[in-house]
């Protein structure tokens, strides 16, 4: 279940900034198929992994889990 | 380094429910020896081992994350 919402909070906030999940992977130095299943909520992301793509996103760890 | 931030957090959260790690870790059915080594900063924990945590020091994740 957290994986879920986190891959929608992600893919919200990708979007926002108006990145594919090709390019915003590919920024992030990250394969683009495990990013696609992040975002799909198949994976139990580790901490550094999830401060990379916060990192891409632009937005802080407490802004990211924002109402989790 | 947010593993060291991380595992610095949930050790305060920790100590101001006056839990050791050993009651702690029981009462989140996590192995004792694994939460030592993440409050210690050793381990790229994962999402559903951090939901657990913060389930179990009865904050939200955003709270968690409060800050970082």
């Amino acid at each position: 279940m957290i994986q879920k919402l986190f891959g929608e909070r992600i893919q919200n906030l990708r979007k926002q900034i108006g990145l594919s999940q090709e390019k915003f992977a590919l920024q992030i130095n990250m394969d683009r198929t495990y990013y696609a299943s992040v975002e799909a909520g198949r994976r139990n992301i580790s901490i550094r992994n999830i401060q990379k793509i916060s990192e891409g996103l632009g937005v802080s760890l407490s802004e990211l889990f924002r109402g989790f």
